[in-house]
C-alpha cells in the first residue's frame, strides 16, 4: 500500500464520530457503530505502517499492564506486542488465579499499577458471571483514581477476553471479513454458520461464538448457530444476536446439525467450546473453594464431548457450502484430525487450504489491540497518525 | 506546577553537594542530609516532569536488573516502572530463594548481569543478619568490576528492602510528609507514633518501622515506638534513632501502648511486623537447611500475634491525636478489619479517610527509585533535567 | 578506541562478503569464512561503540524472541541483552520443555510469534538429534511465511546452543582469542587443548567442545581434544574439526589424558560434559515418555563421572602449558573446587589467576549475539554502523 492510500484511510479513520477516547473497550455491544469502524481502520492503518517501515511509536515510555487469571502465552504476546508497537512497556501484572477479587483489593492493586500506566489489558475467561464484572470494577477504580487526582492518567481497560465477549477476536475476525469481501457492506447478506466442533480438551470458553453471532448479526449477515444439545450459549448473547439481526436486515438463527449450518454458506467458523451449564457449575464450585470437585465436571464435560466426534469439518460438509468454495475460519489454534490430535475439529485437508487464510485472520488481532489503545488513549488519532506518516523516523534502519 | 516551579526545583537540586554519584543507596543513615534532599528533589521533579507530559529518558537503552529474594510483585512493579521511567529495560535475574549466595558465586553472577547495566535493584529481607550483606557484597563486586576493566559502567545497588532498611519506603514517606506539611522544616516537632498493629498473617519485614524511625528522627519529630512484648526491633536501629534524635533536636522513646503513643499524635503509621528473635530464629534454621521447621515457628509467630487483636488503629484511637485529625500512614497494603480479613491492622472507616492520602503516598516511591537512579548514575543530575525540561519531547504524542 | 579506530573496524567490515542477510544462524560449519569474520568485526564495533558512549538502536521497535527449552538463565539474560542494545523488545515464548513439537505445531507458533519479529533466539540442547531440527523447522516456517506473504519480514533463528554447536560461546571464545593474540592469523601454529574436566553434576551439553573443535581448527590452530573414555562427542563434529584442520594447515588429534593434551598448550579449555552415549538414552527415553527412567540415567552418569575426578585443571597440569602460561578459558559458570564444590573442573589458585580473563571471554558473547542479529537483519550494515556512528544520540545523557 503507497503512502496515498494510507493517507485516505487516515482521512477516513478522521471523520468518524467515536466515543472511545479515555473509555473502555469490553463488550462490542455496548459500542457505537462508528467505534468499531475507527478500530478497524486504525488497525489497518497501523499495520499497514508497520509494512511501510514507518515508527508508530505514540508513547515515549508508559506501561501497557496485563493482567491474566490463566496463562494464556498468546495472548500475552499480542497484547505485549502491540505495546511495543505504540512505544509502550509492557508489564504483567497477574491477580491469583484461585481467588476471584474485589472491592477494595481491586480498586487498591488497580490505582497501585496504573500510576505510570495507559492501559490494562484483562483476559479473565474462567468465572461465569465474574470476568466481565472484575474488568468493570477494574475501570471503575481507576476512572475514580484519574478523577480524584491519584493518576495523572485514565488508563483504559481493553478486554483480551471475558465470560461474555472476546472483542480483539472477534474485531479481527471482522477486519478479516472485510479484507477478504472487499468492504463491511460486502458482507451484508452472506451467510456465516457459527458452529461448535468437537475437540478433545475440555472448557474453551463461550465468548469466541458469543462474540461472533452479536458482531456479526450487526452488519446484515445471516448467522447461523449451531451445536449440540447442551452446548448452549449464555442467552443474553443470543438475545443481543437477534437484535442486532433485526436491526441491521440481516438474521439470526439456531439450528441443531453441522450440516443445515454450512448449506450454503458463504463463511463457516466451527470450534469446540465448553457446555456453559458447566461452566457455571464450575465457578460454584471454585466460590465454594471446592476447585477438588473440579475435575469431576471435566470428565462429564469430556464424556459429553466424546458422543460428538462427527461434529468435524470435514470435505464431506466444506462441500456443502456456497459452491463448495465457503471460506473457512478459526481463532487458532485449531485441533486438526489426525495432526493435532486423532480426531479434532478440523479435517486436515480442510485447515491445510486455509492455512494462510488462518495466518492472516490472526495478525489482525494485535493490530486490533494496538488500535484500541490509541483510540482510547488519544482524542484525535487520525492527527497523530498522519503526524506519524508524514514525520516519523523509520522504524528499523535504512 | 508550571515550567517556572520545574525549573526551580531543579535549580535547588544543582545546589545541593552529593556524595551519591557512582555509589550505592543501602541504608538511608550512611546517607548525608544532601543525599536525602536531593532523592526528594529529584524524585518530585521527576514526577512533575512526566506529569508535563516532559519525557524523562535519560537513557536510550541499558538496563535495569532486579534481583530479588521473594515474589514481590508490587516492589518488582515499581522498579520496572522507574526504570521505564528513564528509559531503561527492567531484567529479572533472580537468586535462588533456598539459598545464601555468597563470595565467587556473587562476584561472577554480579558481573554476568553488569555487562550493559546501569542499576541492580535488590530485595533481601528474609534472612535476618544477610540482605543487607547481601547488597555489600554485590555492589563490591560491581565496583571492582568496574576498576578492572571488566564493567564498562559501574551499576548503582539500591536497596529495595532489606532486613535493616527499606529506603525507598521511608523516603518516599517522608516525601508524602513534607508535601503534606509544606516543608521538611514543618516537620520540626510534630509527633509520628509508629506502632506495631495486629495482623493475621505472619512474618512481615521489620524494615518498615526500622525505616520510618531512623529516618524521621532526622527532622526534629517526636518519634514514639509503641510494639507489645516480643516484638523488639533491630538493637541498632533503636539506638541510631536515639542518635539522630539528639542530633536534630527532636526526640525518639519507646512505649508499650499503642493509646500512650497515638496520644496527641500529628502522625500515625500503624502496621505490622514479626518479632525479631523469630525471624533470627528462622534465619538460623534456613540457614541450617531445617527449612521444614520453619512452619513451627510462623506458628509458634501467630499464636503470639493472636494474644494483640486490640492493636487495631480504631477510630477511638484516633480520636486521640491531635485534634482527633491525626494523618494516617501505611506502606500498602493494609490488613483492613472485615474487608480484607476479620480484624486486622485497622478499621476500615479509618482506612476509608486516608485512603486517597495512601494512595499518594506510594505512587512517590517509584519516583524515589528513580531518583536514587538518577542520583547515582549522573555526576550533574540538575543539569541533565534542565537540559530535558528545556528540549525533551513529548513523553505521549500531542 | 577512538572514533578512527571505530571507523577503520567500520571499513573493513564493509570489505566483505557475507551470505547472511536474510538468512539465520545456527552452525558455524555452515557459514563461510567471511561470514564469521563479520560477526567478529561487529560485534568489537558494537562493543566499542557501546564503550563510545554512542547509541546502536538500529530498530525503533520490533521483537527478539526467545525460545527455551529449558530455563537457562543466563542465556536469557544475554538475548535479551542484545536484543536491547539494537532497539528491540525481548519477549520469552517457550516451547513445553516435555514436547518436542514439530510439524503444523511448529509451524503455526513461529508464525504466530512473528508478526513483528526481527529474530528468534532458540535454546534447544536437550534432546541430542532433536535441537538442530528443531531449529531449522522453525526456520522453514518463518522463511515460508514471509515468501508466502504472511509475515512482513523475515526473522533471522539465531542458535543459542543445540545438541550439535554453540556458535555465540564459540565465537565468543574466537573474539576473545583474537583480542588476546592480536588477530586471527597470530592463531595459527598455536596449540589448543579442548579437555573434558571432572564435574559433580551431570549433563552438561556437548554444544561447547564440539563447537570450540569445529571452530578453532578454522584457523590453522593445534586443537587437542582429551577425554575419558565413554565421554566421545558426536562423531560428525570429529569429522569435520578434522577436515577443517587439514583445509587450514592446522591440526586435529585425541588423546586420551589431561597432560598430552595440556603439554606445551597456548590455550586450555578444561569443561565438564556428558556422554554422548547417555544423552542419546535419555533423549530415547524422553520421547518415548519414560521421563521417570532418567534419574536413573543420571545416577549411572555420576557415578560414571565419578572415576574421573584427577581430571581437573590443577596447577601441576597448568605447569606443563608453554612457559607454565597456558591462557585457561572457560565458558562459566565453572564448578570450582573447595570454592563452588568439593572437586571440581578447576583449581582455585587456578581459576583465580584466569578470572578476568574469563569475565572478558564471558562479555563478548551477548555483541556476538547482537552481531548476528544486525548482520542477518539488514543488507548494508557497514554502512548502518557507519551512520549510527557519525549521527547517533548518546546512548545515555552527557
Amino acid at each position: 500500500m503507497d503512502a496515498a492510500n494510507i493517507r485516505s484511510l487516515i482521512a477516513q479513520l478522521g471523520d468518524l464520530k467515536t466515543g472511545l477516547y479515555q473509555k473502555d473497550f469490553l463488550l462490542t455491544w455496548n459500542q457505537s457503530d462508528h467505534d468499531l469502524r475507527a478500530v478497524l481502520y486504525a488497525a489497518e492503518i497501523l499495520e499497514e505502517m508497520y509494512r511501510a517501515n514507518i515508527s508508530t511509536r505514540v508513547f515515549q515510555g508508559g506501561l501497557a499492564v496485563s493482567n491474566f487469571r490463566d496463562k494464556s502465552t498468546r495472548t500475552r504476546f499480542s497484547f505485549a506486542s502491540a505495546a511495543s508497537l505504540l512505544g509502550l512497556t509492557a508489564q504483567d501484572f497477574d491477580e491469583s488465579k484461585s481467588q476471584i477479587a474485589h472491592g477494595e483489593t481491586v480498586r487498591e492493586t488497580a490505582n497501585m499499577i496504573s500510576f505510570l500506566t495507559e492501559v490494562i489489558g484483562i483476559r479473565d475467561d474462567l468465572f461465569v458471571g465474574y470476568g466481565h464484572e472484575y474488568m468493570k470494577e477494574v475501570a471503575e477504580s481507576v476512572e475514580t483514581g484519574f478523577c480524584d487526582g491519584i493518576l495523572p492518567q485514565r488508563p483504559c481497560v481493553i478486554n483480551l477476553q471475558c465470560d461474555r465477549d472476546h472483542p480483539t477476536q472477534s474485531l479481527a475476525d471482522l477486519l478479516h471479513l472485510q479484507k477478504t469481501y472487499g468492504s463491511l457492506d460486502a458482507l451484508r447478506g452472506k451467510k456465516i454458520a457459527m458452529t461448535w466442533a468437537y475437540s478433545p480438551s475440555y472448557g474453551k470458553p463461550l465468548s469466541v461464538p458469543q462474540g461472533i453471532i452479536t458482531l456479526m448479526t450487526r452488519y446484515g449477515m445471516e448467522v447461523v448457530l449451531a451445536h449440540p444439545k447442551g452446548y448452549d450459549l449464555q442467552p443474553e448473547t443470543l438475545q443481543i444476536a437477534g437484535r442486532h439481526a433485526a436491526a441491521s436486515g440481516g438474521s439470526f438463527r439456531q439450528v441443531d446439525r453441522m450440516a443445515e449450518a454450512f448449506e450454503g454458506a458463504d463463511i463457516v467458523y466451527p470450534k469446540s467450546w465448553a457446555p456453559f451449564v458447566h461452566m457455571e457449575k464450575r465457578t460454584t464450585l471454585l466460590k465454594a473453594g471446592q476447585g477438588g470437585k473440579v475435575e469431576e465436571i471435566e470428565k462429564e464435560g469430556l464424556a459429553l464431548n466424546a458422543g460428538f466426534k462427527d461434529w468435524e469439518c470435514s470435505e464431506k460438509l466444506m462441500a456443502l457450502t456456497k459452491g463448495g468454495k465457503g471460506l473457512y475460519m478459526h481463532c487458532l489454534p485449531a485441533d486438526i484430525t489426525d495432526v493435532s490430535c486423532p480426531a479434532g475439529e478440523v479435517a486436515a485437508s480442510v485447515f491445510d487450504r486455509y492455512r494462510d487464510a488462518t495466518y492472516h485472520e490472526a495478525e489482525h488481532k494485535l493490530y486490533v489491540i494496538a488500535a484500541m489503545i490509541l483510540l482510547t488513549r488519544f482524542e484525535s488519532p487520525a492527527r497523530i497518525l498522519g503526524d506519524l506518516e508524514a514525520k516519523a523516523p523509520p522504524r528499523r534502519a535504512v
